[in-house]
């Protein structure tokens, strides 16, 4: 059962946990500062498939796989899976998880995904709708950059503010169980769009959206950054973590000390030439199933705050002359 | 407060109503046999925008005006949206609902998506998670056939198998409210893929999901379709539900006297030249926007089972030699 605290926060008052959770990434995220965290990676990131968008189908089942193996589940225990991915159609998802039999809600919220398919799990299991739900989400370098820029072999230069999209995929098995860390909080994103058009620039078209699901978060909650152990954001990379601070500065609250980008832990921008840093719906995805749970584990963290932050545009948006809305979901996990 | 009744089925407690809803139209879905049904239309399928997709988007968001008008709600008054599409990174729902300021869920289940988005809005409202909850999606014939198809320019020849996109679009608000149709119960479907190739014919890549929802949901409730007044497909048109009949029958269920299906609804197939009838997110979310509830309101229906169907495939995956995944989800609304 959940009840709603302020204007825009579930409060979840069963505790429903991450009892278990996988990672999968490729070969230059294998590179980077958090190679010892994964679960499991592919040395050319084709995952022995003969596309990449294939690819990327064939993470997302390694990574449920892998979850339900460390907390000793199988496919069937899954009474309903979360599932999405940056791929016209969420193909990534369906076709990685079609022979699972589990039951399958597709979502879509761009890099925003992994939180956003962590609170429908966490709803279903705490309402009793579900006894066992799981959450999944990837992308892929390769199978991105074809779809929303550029062929790979055209050779296309990368201004400085643009992300390098994570091939990489996460899992989070959810389910009622003392001890683990549970969702205890979380709030819906609002679509926010600050008018902001460039393709290149997706950090400055989700900080604001961060900024306004954070800021709204704590006056729902009462809370200051001095509450949370630390504040995760999904892929804003050094341009978006640079206007997030200001944004969040300007109604009060000051995050820098607490804060995090996944999209800057799992690359080196000094050595991997990934510009502002990473991206895709993986890199939340991944960090969060990985580095982030395994804090828990190890007792370094006991109250967070993730939020994974998408933009909502597609090729056709941009060539129609949109700009770039974004949105950002947030959940409170404590232990 | 939900609970699970044998292997897949949800049963919410709290009864959560659908207590207003708003169905928009394009020109040819006027000229059809439910066109008094109909909220809102526009003559030329444009709503006075510059792209098709534009005018997708603007009905999403009459749509949504149109049920909460109904019901005398305000954008204010919506804790969360439930919201999907057939565009590529579901931008029809993103940029349609961008300016409304209501928490955003984005949703992918193809056509399936109405009954998708009617669950988790349920969901929410049921288990306490929102007081007011809402689920949209829409469809449009020109932005479907130029994504999956062919430019409408090109003139290509549709085979008989093939079915016509609905241009449409569908809302439904949520709240707990006596004297309303409420959602009893649901079935999240599961991915099914018996290896149907031809992107021409959905109906037969969708059947087979449809069939197994629809089975496990009348196993799991001890029910047979006689305990329905009306069991209504969302667009497997006049081929998939051919095949639907035969799967059901297999399984010991006779459905033909008890079924609908939306696509075959909405159309008149003799005059219309729409082949094997409707199809679309839009298709089942106009028609349960619409005839469904009417037919409620005014005593026809007391207790029906809803299943939109949808069809996992991206251009992609097609030229990539994959067969077409099917899912449907199932809601038993009551009143």
């Amino acid at each position: 059962m959940a009840n709603r605290l302020g204007k825009s926060t579930v409060v979840f008052n069963n505790k429903p946990a991450i009892i278990g959770y996988g990672s999968v990434v490729g070969a230059k995220e294998m590179e980077g500062p958090l190679s010892s965290e994964f679960d499991t990676h592919d040395k050319d990131s084709r995952f022995g498939e003969e596309s990449y968008e294939k690819a990327e189908s064939r993470m997302q089942k390694i990574a449920v796989e892998t979850a339900l193996r460390k907390c000793s589940k199988s496919e069937s225990d899954i009474d309903v899976i979360f599932a999405g991915d940056l791929l016209n159609q969420c193909v990534g998802s369906s076709f990685g998880l079609r022979g699972m039999g589990i039951p399958f809600c597709g979502v879509y919220g761009a890099c925003s995904t992994m939180t956003l398919g962590l609170i429908l799990a966490g709803l279903c299991v705490d309402s009793g709708a579900a006894n066992c739900a799981a959450a999944v989400t990837s992308s892929h370098f390769c199978s991105a950059e074809r779809q929303y820029r550029y062929p790979l072999e055209y050779g296309s230069v990368r201004p400085q503010s643009s992300q390098w999209t994570v091939t990489g995929s996460g899992a989070s098995i959810v389910s009622i169980t003392e001890g683990k860390p549970y969702i205890d909080k979380a709030t819906f994103g609002k679509i926010v769009d600050l008018g902001v058009k460039d393709a290149n620039n997706m950090g400055a078209a989700m900080a604001p959206s961060a900024a306004s699901t954070l800021i709204e978060f704590f006056n729902d909650t009462s809370t200051t950054p001095d509450d949370y152990d630390r504040i995760f954001t999904g892929d804003l990379g050094r341009v978006g973590t640079d206007l997030l601070y200001i944004l969040t500065e300007q109604n009060g609250y000051n995050i820098r000390e607490k804060h995090d980008d996944c999209g800057l832990l799992i690359f080196d921008r000094k050595s991997q030439d990934v510009h502002a840093g990473g991206s895709g719906c993986g890199c939340s995805a991944s960090v969060l199933n990985s580095y982030v749970f395994h804090r828990f584990e190890s007792g370094i963290f006991k109250n967070i705050l993730f939020m994974s932050t998408g933009a909502l545009l597609s090729p056709t948006s941009t060539m129609q002359g949109e700009s770039i809305p974004g949105i950002s979901h947030l959940v409170n996990i404590r232990i």
